[in-house]
């Protein structure tokens, strides 16, 4: 068992004694599945993106979540809004730059909630971290075409620029503070083939980030926890549909002990 | 078996035969989850929120749902659209206040609708009911902090000044019209953790009010059809994802006589 | 084995191997389970809305899928910004007219979309199909009245009127361009209780052209595709919770001679 080991049983146990509140502004794809994730595991979610609320909702929260998977500008603005809230109340803020390089738009909303915001944790896959580092990846929609390792030196020098923790998921998960980098190698192939599951990793690191005030740690073991649900759901799944609702029913019966056995953290 | 048993079981018959239209103006979160709830119990399901069309759908309705689960200004303005349309047309509207307590905007929004149209049935948490009689709850997000009977007295008094039926649920679900009070005890300790089982519930009682021209017995009914759902669900379900799942194949399944047996509605 | 089911297994086999991008702008209710769908079956999905964006991304895609299951103006003029770019890129756009024919607004806009682009497949039920003929049928919600022989003689002229497929869907599917009429009679009776089927065969029907340059046949195969993944999720099926989840699973696991062998397409 290693010190990470620990430290994921402890986060994990800590979830289902406090349930932190996770406010998210995400996609209109994923709410419900994020919202299912974050309840299945003990957290408590809730969604508000009205510029009239969200800075009010966000005083309540232990984390802030924002994902662009279905952004428009007044989205945009929300999470902004949100975000500069929870900026000035020194509250963890998680982003997802879904398709970040995909679009111009994409990719200049991302750079836009970046510098205007605080945030704690980048998660993203390979081409997403990519553009962010300024560079314009052949990409294809919301699906990555670059590897982990692809994407890793650009989330080191991003993670030393912005100090912030980067989260780059694939079959082995990489996170770097940009001195420190840990490498995850819990999670299941049939992931990919579930809308959501990267969003909902996302949700799940800000409710380890709501009770973990190191962000790498909470990056990293709610990597785990979210991959060895995975491990789980794919014993008994026989394709995505029912790998997604054994998911749902992994996060919320794994207990502190099984996650500190199956947790796969290295550092690199 | 009492009346109450009797009344279920002739209004999920009713249902069944006459497949009435529910027309939802609800949150992005629970609209496919409750869609697929007003399905598998036999009814119609429509969602429809542009200004352009809400009075025109409502008026084939057999009853409207109004949820405030993720507001915006335009939303609100739709939604008492369909509720001045519906009123004129003495149809059934059903409002979830989901979230009054927890921000100015949600509370305001909750008030504004209900002053604007003729409601028929209230349906909240304790939080959410205790913050329509103009207490300011301690609240966090969209969870309650308080208890069905922390709300009691206020939704009994709320009954009467309105003229509407209010429902608390909870792990005892309480329904009142301000002179009776109707306790419900059909449910299963899942249904917090699945999102959108509280809206879900709701929808239910737009069902049984589109078929019960008395508003109490509709909202008793449709609780405990839906938590006697819950309890089929919960006996074949190993964690939030499979109780979902298993909810809707009850609701699809079970028979008039079985929520006849099944059925636990009291006097209070 | 008939020619349609060689190709259907044709179909499926591409894909697989080239793993088409479907852009669709859809609506609120069914783009979780529309995502599922399509990543299931082995497509790539994206959801992108914003005027900002939609004619970017479609430049990336195999097809474009349009669908006004909760239109409001806005979403309406990014459809034809987006389809107006798929038409200049020849790519097939395929349109899900939800609900027209039950509001003046659905039948005003999907005449609009069908106007200002170039539509490859428009799939609706019944009462949809006649809506754009210019018919008012009477209608309940999104709902049909009308059987798919309602609607046959009205397919026909549109689809040689406006040169493009139709698609009307029921117990037995029928799909023609204007002089050719196939019946499909893939399907399960549990469908009509999944809210999404219907927008999920548009979407399916979307990745079939992405790699079928013949209309009619990607339009066909795909719903025999789909009609015999219900086919398989109803003999496991306990109801349409279950039924949901078993279709996603069989999506994925059927192979391309599972579909040769249980595709059922006959010329009309």
């Amino acid at each position: 068992m290693s010190n990470f080991s620990l430290k994921a049983a402890e986060n994990l146990q800590k979830i289902r004694e406090t349930k932190p509140l996770i406010h998210n502004i995400t996609n209109f794809v994923v709410m419900n599945y994020t919202a299912n994730v974050l309840l299945s595991m003990g957290a408590s979610p809730v969604m508000a993106h009205a510029e009239n609320e969200v800075e009010d909702m966000v005083t309540f929260a232990g984390a802030l979540v924002l994902n662009i998977g279905t952004l428009t500008d007044d989205w945009v603005a929300s999470m902004i809004l949100a975000g500069q809230k929870a900026t000035a109340l020194q509250k963890p803020i998680i982003f997802d730059p879904v398709g970040s390089g995909a679009t111009p738009f994409r990719t200049a909303s991302a750079q836009h909630i970046i510098d205007k915001t605080k945030i704690s944790v980048i998660r993203g896959n390979g081409s997403e971290i990519l553009s962010l580092g300024g560079q314009q990846p052949a990409s294809k929609g919301v699906d990555s075409l670059h590897s982990v390792q692809d994407a890793a030196a650009t989330a080191s020098l991003l993670a030393k620029e912005l100090g912030t923790v980067l989260a780059i998921t694939g079959p082995i998960d990489l996170v770097t503070d940009g001195s420190r980098v840990l490498n995850i190698s819990n999670g299941h192939p049939l992931m990919p083939y579930v809308t959501g599951t990267g969003c909902s990793a996302t949700a799940t690191i800000g409710a380890f980030a709501a009770v973990d005030a190191d962000d790498l740690t909470a990056a990293a073991t709610a990597l785990a926890f979210f991959g060895l649900a995975g491990e789980m759901a794919g014993k008994a799944a026989k394709g995505p549909g029912s790998f997604m609702i054994h998911l749902l029913d992994a996060l919320y019966s794994m207990t502190p002990d099984q996650l500190e056995e199956g947790c796969r953290i290295n550092e690199g």
